[in-house]
């Protein structure tokens, strides 16, 4: 998958991969994506709901929520619903601080039949889902609300969860205490896949952090966690038939088969899928320190501990590795139920087996033309493999061989052409380029990422149908237990929007209006996205920081970013390693800036009234004024922590930033126009400051350089 | 127990009680404590440890933390050490960031004798402590830092795990990295019985919340949990021999048995006794739902939905109540191993007793002159249970009688008197008056309250040591699971310290600023004192706000602080019960405002520069700028929350206080001196604007007087 579009690999691994063209692409979408977000302040949000639902029609008044607000559950039930709405009334009892009274699992029964009538929202499921959970099942619902009360109609259990998700947004504080507004919607998802891959083996993560994260991935209607469990630094789940999987790979931290099981069933309870990954033949290090016999090169292994590709990989050439390989799989694909089965497949370096004459030779005799043709020899016994276990096999972009059966899914790293030429193959499809979300990238950029745009488009509505949906992946090298929500959220509430609403579903200010409002919902299932950030500049400016240089440190920290894409490892001051501490600020500061975006947006909604908005023009130049004179309490609290310090050239240039921006809004707000050296000498200062320093980006300069072209005369204000 | 100070008693009960007294007193207490803070800008923490160690002397240099820290045990050793130190490398993990490996209990074990030389920590534990901790136990410990490591020695168990506390709060970010200051410390408790007493009826409060403040006493070294388990509101643990009490009296809210060994379990690790109380002959209620036949009255019985002292009692003269009480108390004195076990005892306000003929009969035949003469025939009676299951009996002061038994202790919402008295008739004490959290008295006012001063500083050496310690209590009509931390942490740190270090540690300004520190360190322990602030205000604010209506309810929020004491119920819209909602501003902010805390040590630091500071000054004038302006924001926002809609008085008032401020700084920045008309209007409206409003005091109106005093020539600024 897709490790290799990292700069990190570019350095180690000079092959001839298709990989280097999209690493160019994706320069080019990027910086098209970064033009101005003129259109934000167009519109507001229709409907506070996210993913939008495909039909919505606002009705009149509201829906009053109070502490007698009851839920009844008819038609087709099971406990799954009983649990669901129980959910469905702690998370309203938490967003509202209403105190609904607790029901237990026989007085929601026995009153469900009871009070069926009398009930605020009458929930009606017309049958049950499939027992194990299928892609492409029924998962649409149509939610009405007025103003004496609700219903909400599904065909399926899936669909029911997602209405009660739909309600759950809808309510929000009023003037006259919370209420949901009147609407009726009628709603189902566009494409059957909307996944997140959590990569649990470069950091490992806890149980309690994936739970989390199913909250929110339920909250948002994805519906298929494929879950990374396999890698050169880590083998993460317990294997009672070969325990020096995990004794040897893990360093003791893995699942066991039981928890493996509760997470199964804690996202079924959510309608949600679970498609685990295991790697093969290459990632796979972790593997090979307890069975060093399969691998193509001679061993000893270690757990890998750096970042990037490596050369062990599984000896195809060996028929031990397909016994293993059968053994273990059968014993996963019964420890998980779903259909799907991931082996990953990418990224093989062919190294080991350049190197290894009794391979070299196997290949020779085999007419096996080179390592890409050996692969595909691996990829053919490994799909039988997994078809012998009754599941279909998923691997990443490499696995696709046109004599595959079409049975395989191809899980794209490469992009929208790769799927295109795959599903005209006959082969089905999902997408995952465009969607990493450790690789920083705005919300918007990611929500500009359509499936089925770019080649994709001009496919035949059959073909169409084999692009099934796409997955945001988290890539773990730079994400724990502590960051690892804020790199995910709310970020991937745009993800999960453009994956489950109409296609014309692209009002960027609504998305980013309704995105923070889910933002905060999500906190009070227990993501931790926005309570890090401040903990862990705490971290960071020590107890020692006075309010004053605390202050300095989060108003810096405020308008910055983590570098993007792969430039983390090639501006890093050491090779990173597992070892290395997450403890920067770069670590703590979220990868889209809150604070920039607005600020940017007010700088547009200025220039946009010919900068005769004055209430827009006292707040920038406040804000540019504030950023100004923020550096000596900064530098203070440097004078104390090693890892304020390092960000003492970053705060120096949002001092400059600071003092630019006040000179052209001082022109701007006067109505005189600069001089043309005036403009050279800003321009080439803003430059400079756009450069990553402590690998921090520093977000607002592209604003200020709108405001510093206004003020040369590149606007209508100077006419004011 | 001291409900009994409230005032909605107050108006319920007109008895001819003591607390009458005892309120006013307080009163006076209240006005004294809250003289000005002068002393605050005197000293900055010499260790930033809290509680402060009996002794300690500064070394030099520091002891570097990082990744390659470790930890050998010596000396005695035991499971419960092993788990200690495993929680102090995830606490050190989690407040550095540093990736410390997993040491699994086998990698510890084994590590430890053979890296004992090495390890930068060296522990060494003389003996075990009793298997079931007791009263007294010797929790000394010497701890010393040098550059090169650092060694901790103990005669227990229990001073090596307060020893690891210590030294976590003593690890700091540096210019260079995490490190430890250089320092010989000898520490010992003042007191032997620290504890806090959680109201786990009135409100439930579920495992995990006890935890992580079991997590925050082992922090500040206190060590009894006083767990209130029974209430008019609920019976909160589970009896297999009275199933009734908790099936009808709690709601299905309660502790089952193996829960409550658990939490037994989790405290003993963290060198914490657990006293269970169960209140009787008052208090009771929700027991008698189940068991209507042991009471006073006739029943039926619910469960009582409001706060305040009620008629229910058992009935003293039913010889079945005994066999009950022998019976239940039997079974929770095996289930609560502790040596105390307490019996509450306190405010039985007699109405039943009056009413029931066979009683008034009983009293009569036996003579017993009043009701108090029957409680304490009740009481002795109930001690001689207690005391044939093993144990001593801990009771309110109501338990008190002459004839009582010297085994029992005393537990005083009455005060220092209280206890001397006792004290001199023999009996043990622990002090709770001057300890209730729950009142919004400020950490600084806790402070002040020492179990040994008033009264029972003339006891003799040898009645003094009958006064045992103290408990900080946490009565949870107006806390739940969202904001009891905040009600508990940070000024639970205050009383520990007052209870563990030596009597003339009283640094008010050492004291809040190891509190500050010592704060944000209990996060890391999973205390959400400060995450659920935000969350709330957010919460009120709506998913609507703009960033700036956010920022102008935030700017309010926080200065404002709850009404004291028991001015809530006094000052209740409506009459509060278990059902009101607890999410209004007056339950999310703090019960100690620290921007208050601090404008208000700067206003003290600019009048004693004789308004020469001009940095200082500035900063004020800032301040009172930003509350001067703050309402029309606040005012938009209202018109969209009923929540934010209650407070506008208040921000009207900020408002107002800011302009007056203002004014103030003006004079005394240009030196001019106000007309005397000008401080009367200015005393007048202050005067105004210091009443409650929304249940709410605005906190900077004092601060703001002494400005307006001193800009009308009440200090030496004019002359400047």
């Amino acid at each position: 998958m897709g490790r290799n579009t990292r700069g990190v690999v570019l350095k180690r691994f000079n092959g001839n991969r298709s990989w280097v063209k999209v690493c160019a692409m994706m320069a080019i979408v990027g910086t098209l994506a970064a033009t101005n977000l003129r259109a934000q302040q167009q519109s507001l949000p229709t409907l506070n709901v996210m993913p939008l639902p495909a039909n919505a029609q606002p009705g009149s008044g509201e829906l009053a929520v109070d502490a007698k607000f009851s839920v009844a559950l008819t038609g087709y039930s099971e406990a799954r619903l009983e649990r669901a709405v129980q959910r469905f009334r702690r998370q309203l009892a938490r967003e509202t601080g209403l105190v609904l009274p607790q029901e237990s699992e026989t007085a929601l029964k026995s009153s469900t039949a009871k009070t069926a009538a009398t009930a605020t929202l009458i929930v009606h499921t017309a049958h049950a889902s499939q027992a194990i959970q299928e892609l492409g099942e029924d998962e649409s619902y149509t939610l009405e609300i007025s103003s004496s009360g609700a219903k909400l109609d599904a065909e399926t259990s899936l669909g029911t969860m997602h209405g009660l998700q739909t309600f759950l947004q809808l309510v929000a504080v009023t003037p006259q205490g919370f209420a949901a507004p009147a609407v009726t919607i009628q709603d189902k998802p566009r494409f059957p896949w909307r996944g997140m891959m959590i990569d649990s083996a470069r950091h490992f993560m806890p149980m309690d952090v994936l739970k989390r994260n199913l909250d929110g991935m339920e909250a948002v209607k994805m519906n298929v966690l494929h879950w990374h469990l396999s890698e050169n630094q880590g083998f993460r789940v317990e294997s009672k038939k070969f325990p020096k999987l995990q004794e040897m790979g893990s360093d003791g931290l893995y699942y066991t088969q039981e928890e493996v099981r509760e997470l199964i069933e804690y996202a079924r309870d959510r309608g949600i899928r679970v498609v685990p990954e295991f790697d093969v033949p290459g990632h796979s290090t972790a593997w090979l320190v307890g069975y060093p016999e399969l691998a193509s090169g001679s061993g000893p292994y270690e757990i890998e501990r750096r970042w990037g590709v490596f050369d062990p990989a599984f000896d195809p050439t060996n028929e031990k590795t397909y016994k293993f390989l059968n053994e273990f799989f059968g014993e996963m694909t019964k420890l998980f139920p779903d259909h799907f089965f991931h082996v990953g497949g990418d990224e093989v370096n062919g190294k080991e087996w350049d190197a290894n004459p009794k391979i070299q030779a196997f290949m020779h005799a085999n007419g096996l033309k080179n390592n890409e043709a050996l692969q595909s020899y691996f990829n053919k016994k490994l799909q039988a493999i997994v078809a012998k276990h009754g599941k279909s096999m998923v691997g990443w972009d490499e696995v696709l061989a046109p004599d595959a059966p079409h049975d395989i899914v191809i899980q794209s790293w490469r992009g929208q052409a790769s799927l295109a030429a795959a599903a005209k193959q006959g082969f089905r499809g999902i997408l995952s380029n465009g969607y990493y979300l450790d690789l920083g990238w705005s919300a918007q950029r990611h929500y500009a990422v359509d499936p089925l745009s770019g080649a994709a488009a001009d496919l035949s509505p059959e073909e169409k149908l084999r692009i099934l949906g796409g997955e945001s992946c988290m890539w773990s090298e730079y994400v724990n237990t502590e960051n690892v929500d804020s790199r995910i959220w709310p970020r991937n509430a745009a993800i999960a929007e453009r994956l489950w609403s109409p296609q014309n579903t692209t009002d960027v200010p609504s998305m980013y209006a309704r995105m923070d409002a889910e933002s905060a919902r999500l906190e009070w299932l227990g993501l931790t996205h926005k309570t890090y950030y401040r903990q862990m500049l705490q971290r960071i400016a020590g107890h020692s920081a006075t309010p004053q240089e605390f202050a300095a440190l989060h108003a810096l920290a405020d308008v910055v970013e983590p570098v993007k894409d792969y430039a983390r490892e090639q501006l890093a001051p050491s090779e990173p390693t597992s070892a290395t501490p997450l403890h920067r600020v770069v670590d703590a500061v979220s990868l889209e800036s809150d604070e920039a975006r607005r600020f940017g947006a007010l700088v547009d909604k200025y220039l946009a009234a010919s900068c005769k908005d004055d209430e827009a023009g006292t707040a920038l130049r406040a804000e540019l004024v504030r950023w100004r004179d923020n550096d000596p309490a900064l530098e203070s609290l440097a004078q104390k922590s090693f890892l304020v310090r390092e960000v003492v050239p970053v705060s120096q240039s949002l001092a400059a930033l600071g003092k630019i921006g006040v000179s052209a809004m001082d022109y701007l707000i006067l109505g005189t126009q600069a001089q043309p050296e005036w403009k050279t000498d800003q321009l080439a200062a803003l430059t400079e400051l756009a450069k990553p320093k402590a690998q921090l980006l520093l977000i607002p300069v592209s604003s200020v350089q709108k405001l510093v072209e206004a003020a040369s005369g590149g606007a209508t204000c100077s006419a004011k």
